[in-house]
């Protein structure tokens, strides 16, 4: 079918171009009337503007990009409610890209995102991610970003995080009270920011206790697929019997704990005791119920979007390349660490 | 900064513009030394192809889109990742669409997938949509496009679907065997395909079982917000104390159940037995282990893609507009439907 043009529709309706292209962007210059007239033959002719030729025209795409590591996680889908939420009341398009928590990936989403194809990109690194060179290339072409979650630490950029560091002492602290002597902190990745911070706040929770004399690790990376991830705490948990508490750093890792100790009839909370950074609606059914962690995962999400488009929008003044949000989690006491 | 194109590029390689071109195309023309030398510069000059340039040029986005409800569900996460496993080794990009069950937004993104912007779409319905309309945009420019899991019953084209009403009889049929009564099925929309297909399965199973002459309704809609959900479930169970076993169409019908039933005391399976068609790898550490009805998520996924890439590929000749996929779903049996 032959694309149908301004000039087609302006044609039908008996209009100039320039008249047809104010009402379609609904300027006040034209009249409400021919507003309704102009919609209602473009609805009924099924016109619709070229992207591209209307991108390189007003280079605008009315379009910003996403870049997370998944969408299994539920933070992630939460958090890109919040943003879906703030891009339709601006009437932009949400491109979601996946890592899959691979730097490559990542690497080709952003590069995809150059040369004006969106507006504005919200991102959040993969665990692979060590370098920041693909991201300069954003500020290089001047194309506004905002980390969420998991972001560079010693980057300075506009970022929406939550307390991480205070949260992994919080859960510590909350093992030791209930009176594990060798918990044990499980990292995704050694680079991530999250876990750093997480298991940094978790380190200083032991030192304040006394528990980190008995030579015992207790940060563990823990990473790959979800199968490797089983194998990988089945190993530990044979391993090192002494382990009494886990504090996992991400939603998947508790899932594979779960899934261990029933395999291994390990009881949560007797035998181990088990917190989680985690959004998932099914924390109060599981068997046993589980003590998370919970971020605001749709206000990150919101609030973050809200941050891109402030600077899309040219207010800059109002956020500096420092500005960062932090908003706290809250820590919900459930069966895995009663007792 | 200013765009750099492939002119600067050849000048500070002392090539020519042809020689460049094709050797960033990967042309068999181009020595392997000359185009190892091209890509060192591009990379090391950030050079990137301007894509609206390169699609006007070339029409080709090199982009599908994949439009679906939500990634709440672990069904469509799983879905995704299937379908990025075929368009990364096709070097496709994927732009991710969230319709959140709105007939509106889907509407908004099909707009958004024509003239050009993709080359191929991927669309699993919500349950407000009961028009083809929009989708029929898309056949009318000639932009390839694939149904998965939620399609158009009457409506022609390539699909990649589940064993939906023989999935509905199964579960049916485990109830009746465990010695339901009074089982009923929750749908999530009367227009959606694999609720209407599933619950005539579950229908079928009843009449068979002669459970239908029991003037109880066995097919109740249940949708809106988790909340709303949630207390319509509550009145359910209240006014109908005589239900003893529920399909739940989605996943998350099926927490809102087992949240219900914690509030209410209601034991699961002694008091109430529940199947959920769900693809959540927590369904063997809930409480109770959650009976399920697995689909192949990823599965679908990936063929969904593959079918729409061999559109995209013009090898039309061996996918037919009426040609459907059917991958089967496995009934996995855990305590929520024991005794």
């Amino acid at each position: 079918m032959s694309k149908l043009t301004i000039k087609t529709l302006a044609k039908e309706l008996g209009l100039s171009i320039a008249t047809v292209s104010k009402a379609l962007k609904d300027s006040h210059e034209i009249s409400s009337e021919t507003k309704k007239k102009v919609l209602a033959m473009a609805e009924q002719l099924n016109y619709v503007p070229n992207p591209y030729a209307s991108s390189l025209r007003k280079q605008k795409s009315k379009t910003i990009a996403v870049i997370l590591p998944e969408v299994a996680d539920n933070f992630f889908s939460l958090a890109i409610n919040g943003i879906q939420a703030v891009a339709t009341t601006k009437n932009y398009h949400v491109l979601i890209y996946l890592s899959h928590e691979s730097f490559e990936i990542e690497k080709n989403a952003v590069n995809h995102c150059l040369s004006g194809r969106v507006d504005g990109v919200l991102i959040s690194v993969s665990s692979a991610t060590t370098t920041a060179s693909h991201i300069e290339k954003l500020q290089n072409e001047n194309i506004p970003f905002v980390f969420f979650d998991r972001e560079f630490e010693n980057f300075k950029a506009p970022k929406v995080i939550t307390n991480d560091y205070a949260c992994g002492y919080e859960a510590a602290k909350l093992l030791i009270k209930k009176g594990c002597k060798q918990p044990v902190f499980l990292s995704t990745s050694e680079s991530l920011s999250i876990c750093s911070k997480r298991s940094a706040g978790f380190a200083a929770a032991l030192a304040d206790a006394g528990l980190t004399n008995n030579k015992h690790e207790f940060v563990i990376d823990c990473t790959g697929t979800q199968e490797m991830i089983f194998e990988q705490l089945q190993k530990l948990l044979k391993k090192n019997k002494k382990i009494d508490g886990i504090v996992a750093s991400v939603e998947k890792l508790a899932m594979q704990i779960y899934l261990v100790c029933l395999e291994k009839n390990i009881n949560i909370p007797d035998d181990l005791k088990v917190i989680a950074f985690s959004t998932l609606e099914t924390a109060p059914i599981l068997n046993p119920s589980l003590t998370t962690i919970t971020q605001p995962a749709f206000e990150i999400g919101k609030t973050a979007a809200e941050a891109l488009f402030t600077m899309i929008e040219k207010k800059k003044h109002t956020i500096t390349a420092e500005s960062v949000t932090v908003l706290p989690s809250t820590l919900i006491e459930r069966n895995s660490t009663s007792g």
